[in-house]
């Protein structure tokens, strides 16, 4: 008879920092109670609209993506299969596309080789701010509330977060300078500025021109890097969107993340970003880009990006003359319907409640209401459980008490009756917490 | 007119450490050298044999993975679109399949629930290593020579690896118990020893029944978690297959880390781990699996894995009734034939001469030749350069002296022609240089 075995159990505080951060834990809570209530109407996931999806896309896509090659670039099919199935380049496959649908949406000119091709936003995010913090001092800053992957990405890279209040137009940039100021006078060396000027998560507001070009400006008198995320910006009706961070950028102060996770395909995960500074070395450069360093980074994390998930949206780009607002007309019409519905419907049903209000973000998936009482994950937990409807609290984005009052919805992945629905069951759930206080 | 512009520069030192560690840093120059000498025979890519590749096959797994869906789980169109398009969960939505093969080719009994599907074995070994890594005397024990994966990863978590030397049966046992002891004296906590038993990268070779039998003695002695990395194992004739750890492994010390990228599509990056350890709160168990902890490092990493690559291989997995054993039938005739190849060619070739001598590896990708001369990059330019031959100086996975006059060979993308071709090659190098000691 063998001895028995007593079985090996590892304890939590002996595992890294972020996995028991108050943050982490409770977006993890999050996550839960949608699982746990899968029959309410969600207006916390900020997954795209899935409607149009249809099985045979992913196979369109990948052919259109062959024949790009085999008739743009002569490949024969030998090769081309050898490009989807074998190990690729750690920057990527289809840098050249992403090129041209830079150049085509965003009038951004970038050079293949300063993009990295990664898994979604996310690791791009990772890979500019695990590049970036080299030492105990390095800090990042960020609005506040901020997007919880870019939480996310600095609690695992070890790096703090300075937040900045927002006001409609994005990150206040007086508060921006005043934050640096104080950073530096207390020793941290700050790193980057995180920013998301379109429709951002969670808040939903974009920032104007002006305001743009007053956080450039503040970049080049400041030596400030800004990692530029631009998730959303397609969901912008064609005759009202305003230029990127990183088209306006002059100097390079701009690393500029994108996903196609909201636009192309959810499910290849294709992000990327455009890092073209120059890297020196005692003081000299031209040695490499910011790319080159951050493409080393991938090669120990992921080594390359699912070459098989790259040919789809290039498959996508190619089909759709490497335009992702073209491609999204009929998902921005469902957002730009969701979301008036979403205003109009508050409007009818909360107008008139003192102490209740919500902002007016003119596009993108989410809308912020303040409401006279706490916003809490028991609140959230009364509300799935009673009335079978889930928000997400302002608190879990804020490193403040400023979202304590305040509730996320989101709107991109619901049909204009469950919109309705959801929202009555809101009202009944404001209507109750009022009643209460 | 406006002002110029000084572009906006990064210096390198101000970077995270791993970008100018010396391990990594030569790691990019090889990479370089093969891109530099694209015509040169090269046995130096550890990649996968190509030769079977055919277009069609992606459609045909992803559509076999629709039909397993369809018919085995009673899954609609929209809700399998659904699966493969959207956002998923981040452990992965094949934890069912894979646990499926590792019953099949393993017999390893894992839980899906306790499966991480990743980015490749890669970012499993990053999400262990991140994982465990919490304090500054946090350390890693690994095999001298070892898979320079392993070494990146722990670089980008900043946890030392500590070297255990090797010998014909894998890590060396009493000095693993030995470093263990120095360690822990000095102040170091080993949240873990990573071994792969079965063809190691970079040296080939395997454990016996009776070493793997003796790590586990060690792992319950020693209360050590043990990742075990499992490339290659399925390219090891069925009828002399050896049991995994983790399939000897009573008491839950080892993670196992797995991948696709070998014996199914590496354009998929499919790896995996199973981590079913039990995670203490203030001593008691149960709350959650290690796998759970990971998965919250993962969602901050790349948030999930690309569901539509995980479809492929979920695809490759049920046409094959679970085992990669079977699927790579093909395959392991051809490694088996390579292998046999080279080692008979270095005896014809190299075999009369003093000091010249190679490891005898019964399967997988390398074979490790030791010379009477120093191998380094120089050499391995000059063997590009004047003879059209690319290899890997062992020296890079080591971090000690040790393989300072070995080179690694992989033969697992090569023909027959090429193998003897480039041996020819080989050998001009090696009695140039022999010449000139």
């Amino acid at each position: 008879m063998e001895h028995p075995v007593t079985p090996f159990s590892i304890d939590r505080g002996s595992l890294h920092a972020s996995l028991t951060d108050t943050a982490m834990e409770s977006m993890n809570l999050l996550n839960q109670v949608a699982e746990r209530y899968p029959k309410a109407i969600s207006f916390a996931a900020g997954r795209p609209f899935e409607g149009f999806y249809e099985l045979e896309q992913v196979h369109e896509y990948l052919r259109v993506f062959c024949e790009h090659l085999r008739t743009g670039q002569g490949l024969t099919d030998r090769e081309i299969a050898r490009m989807l199935y074998q190990y690729g380049p750690t920057k990527g496959i289809i840098n050249d596309l992403i090129a041209r649908y830079l150049a085509v949406d965003e009038r951004i000119t970038a050079e293949p080789r300063s993009i990295v091709v990664t898994v979604g936003a996310q690791e791009a995010i990772y890979l500019a701010l695990r590049a970036l913090r080299a030492e105990q001092r390095d800090a990042v800053v960020a609005p506040d509330p901020t997007y919880v992957g870019l939480t996310g990405a600095a609690r695992l890279a070890e790096m703090p977060v300075l937040g900045v209040p927002v006001g409609e137009d994005g990150i206040d940039r007086d508060e921006l300078v005043a934050v640096l100021r104080r950073a530096r006078a207390s020793g941290l060396r700050i790193r980057a500025c995180y920013v998301t000027p379109d429709f951002a998560n969670p808040a939903g507001l974009s920032m104007t021109l002006e305001s743009r070009r007053q956080l450039l400006e503040i970049a080049e008198a400041e030596q400030l890097l800004l990692i530029e995320d631009n998730a959303y910006g397609a969901f912008r009706s064609s005759d009202r969107r305003l230029p990127t961070l990183k088209s306006l950028d002059r100097a390079g102060h701009v690393v500029y993340v994108g996903s196609f996770a909201k636009t192309g395909v959810p499910g290849a995960r294709i992000g990327y970003l455009v890092a073209d500074q120059e890297i020196a070395v005692d003081g000299v450069g031209g040695a490499a880009l910011l790319a080159d360093e951050l493409a080393k980074i991938k090669s120990m994390l992921t080594v390359n990006t699912p070459p098989i998930a790259q040919a789809v949206i290039g498959g996508k780009l190619v089909s759709n003359g490497f335009s992702m607002v073209a491609a999204n007309e009929r998902e921005r019409a469902a957002y730009t319907r969701n979301l008036q519905r979403a205003l109009d419907g508050l409007r009818g049903r909360l107008g008139a409640i003192p102490g209740v209000s919500w902002n007016q973000p003119d596009g993108g998936f989410f809308v912020v209401v303040t409401v006279p009482f706490p916003v809490d994950d028991r609140l959230l937990e009364h509300a799935a459980d009673h009335h079978g409807v889930l928000f997400t609290p302002m608190r879990h984005f804020h490193s403040t008490r400023a979202g304590d009052h305040q509730l996320r919805l989101s709107i991109s992945t619901l049909t204009v009756d469950q919109i309705e629905q959801g929202l009555d069951r809101l009202a009944a759930v404001v209507r109750e917490a009022v009643g209460a206080v």
